[in-house]
């Protein structure tokens, strides 16, 4: 029997609603015809290869909740498989919607068929990564069909998402060779691309195979990635005109995926001052026709290493209330080291609150429900009701009982005492006397 | 002799450059005859009582670089003065401009004194904080006199700014009792105010004898904080009646402070979603002319205690970039448990984070210049200019050597070792072969 649809999108043109779009307007509390419509016309993405079996799956757009991605993967510099899977679990207990796999060392198919088949957040990848170490073979060696090959490879194994520095060209290194461009290019993939054109004398192969690439995708509906390989690695370099020239081709790609059904993503910067954060997502939004914005960061000072993780969740925020859609956490080791099962946890942390202010700031429904029982909660002193709503109950706790006020004024905190405002104007509005002392 | 001024203000509006005026601009690379106007204008503000010996000056106003402050004292449940005071100079080490007094507990004289002798940082106070420990007596039972002659002590003592809630009336008991804030009070002083009112059915001490308080602040240069007692304790309360009411007072009592030469600072939210953040800046500035706005946070959620450095490091952002010219630090202890050294630290560096990339975002004349030589650094793999540029280099290089990379590429970082981008790029451009595997 001929498939009904391939792509979510394919289906939600067709009039068809998926039950992963049922999924999603239920966690989003919004109506199914609507989920339906914004998948048609590409403004949310629900990346969900029918091969990622128990996929909870959700949708990704402006106009729904902000969801993170969190990078793991094993290393030459961190090979246990068991570390990564347990980084991998408790990143989605913590909330992740998504996992990218940027594993780059030895046989890296069991990990990533293990991801697909146990993780139920979605698993994005980045092949190009990967197929240096799949051939085990120098990557001026590696040919086109190489790395479509790989492409496919990740799609069978039931990868959601593929990123694919598609925008760079031959004119690309030009433009870097002249340019003045503080850090030339820090996106990974987007320098390997480089360097392979560069020793090979080639087109980009994601970009000269963008057709073949893309029907592997519709076949096994991988949304595509748009990586953005200029995207500025310091705030000089942000907003400049390889990062939007680069842009600019990521709109006409997204609209030649659409044409094939292909869902797609666009990423996005990177280092960029507070005051481009609009802008860039604005002119994101008009150059991409609204497919949904996926953002490393913004890093919004490049003075911080130890302490992206806030340097990000500042961008973050600003770039999610203005029309973000995806960010992709940073750890306080971003920069200096592999992140650590702690540096994890706290990437997470940073990113759920830039998320969740951001969601607040752009009146998703519901999205201050939690915060008006918190505030409910520290009225009345009730610290269990206040661990309920909070983002990490266990860390919260424990500052407090490491330090809890030493004797009658238990209700309050150890910050206060008996100084607490909310316990003298509780006593106050009930006409009580105010003991201080 | 006569004294040819009484404070900053004065001196500046009979046209003289005081030796502070100097300082201040030379630390921000400006002309002092506009750091003089400003200060004429009432938009910065350079708090300096001529009794606090040993003092650094610096300025505070939206067109200059963005100052924190810290919060220490010692407390009921935390008496050592030594551990405070090194919690001081550590503070100060790390880039703190000013630092507040909250001291709750004993004989507060001494570590305020030690302070006014010792730290080169601005030290502010909140007087009413004191009142009760100072004369060890209930707070209804202390009279307007006594509040006074605490702040004439404060000011005789050599603090530089004292926090004062001048703005809440009788009209905000009714205010309060009747309306639908959540959060009803959450400023520990404008709480104590607010009992203070509704045990002893008096008028606000600091409303009601304002004139006389601006006298004390005239002779010793105190500028004058005032207080925001209704900023809002959660975000549902954020850009209330309560909030904006008091604001409009306060704006009254900046030109009150104003006819007499003295300083004023404002102090603003609070709690208060992303998207009402530049709003409350600009009717601030508009309401109080353009009196430096003073702010706790804001913190844009209410449901992450732990990480509040974090929400404040957002919010405080957004704020100075759009016009607050001071950031009060918050810890990750905020709303669990008085700050330990750990936390004191942390709070320091988001709030150092926020306040930078403020500045940047503003175009704080070189303000981007220490991350444009961080950007070279990190083009160059050079680490060790890489920790002369960081905001905190030993964070930074303990997690670098933590997890250094394991073999040859050692120019690179755990985080990507072979893959780094930037050594691909170095290689690429300098037209080398890469070698990943």
């Amino acid at each position: 029997m001929e498939k009904m649809y391939y792509t979510q999108m394919e289906a939600a043109r067709k009039g068809i609603v998926t039950p992963e779009m049922e999924i999603v307007a239920k966690k989003e509390g919004r109506d199914v015809a609507f989920i339906q419509q914004m998948v048609a016309e590409g403004k949310v993405v629900i990346p969900a290869n029918p091969n990622h079996k128990g996929l909870d799956p959700n949708g990704i757009g402006s106009m729904l909740k902000t969801k993170i991605n969190v990078n793991l993967g094993v290393s030459r510099d961190c090979k246990d498989i068991n570390i990564e899977m347990q980084k991998v679990m408790s990143a989605v207990n913590m909330g992740a919607e998504a996992i990218m796999d940027l594993s780059s060392h030895g046989d890296t198919q069991p990990f990533r068929q293990k991801l697909c088949s146990e993780c139920p957040a979605m698993i994005g990848t980045v092949p190009i990564y990967d197929s240096v170490i799949h051939y085990q073979r120098d990557l001026a060696t590696l040919t086109a069909k190489d790395f479509i090959d790989v492409v496919r490879l990740h799609a069978k194994d039931g990868v959601d998402f593929v990123t694919l520095h598609c925008g760079i060209s031959r004119n690309t290194i030009k433009q870097i060779q002249n340019g003045n461009r503080e850090m030339n290019i820090v996106s990974r993939g987007g320098s390997l691309v480089f360097a392979w054109m560069a020793m090979t004398g080639n087109e980009n192969p994601f970009y000269e195979y963008y057709d073949e690439i893309l029907d592997i995708c519709r076949e096994y509906d991988v949304t595509v990635s748009l990586g953005d390989a200029c995207r500025p690695g310091c705030l000089k370099d942000a907003t400049d005109r390889c990062q939007i020239e680069e842009l600019i081709r990521l709109g006409e790609l997204t609209e030649r995926a659409w044409a094939k059904d292909v869902q797609v993503m666009v990423e996005g910067p990177g280092h960029v001052p507070m005051d481009q954060i609009e802008a860039n997502m604005k002119v994101q939004q008009t150059i991409c026709k609204g497919a949904p914005f996926y953002v490393l960061g913004p890093l919004v000072t490049d003075i911080a290493p130890g302490y992206d993780h806030i340097t990000a969740a500042i961008g973050g925020a600003i770039a999610a209330a203005s029309g973000a859609a995806f960010l992709c956490y940073v750890t306080p080791a971003e920069h200096l080291a592999l992140p650590n099962l702690e540096d994890v946890h706290q990437g997470i942390i940073a990113s759920k609150i830039a998320a969740h202010a951001a969601d607040i700031a752009k009146k998703i429904p519901g999205a201050r429900d939690q915060d008006d029982r918190m505030a409910g909660a520290r009225r009345k002193l009730d610290w269990d009701a206040q661990w309920l709503e909070a983002l990490d109950p266990e860390t919260a706790k424990a500052i407090r009982d490491s330090r809890a006020p030493e004797d009658d004024h238990s209700d309050t905190c150890s910050m206060c005492g008996k100084f607490c405002a909310v316990r003298s104007m509780n006593k106050a509005l009930a006409g009580e006397y105010i003991d201080i002392l």
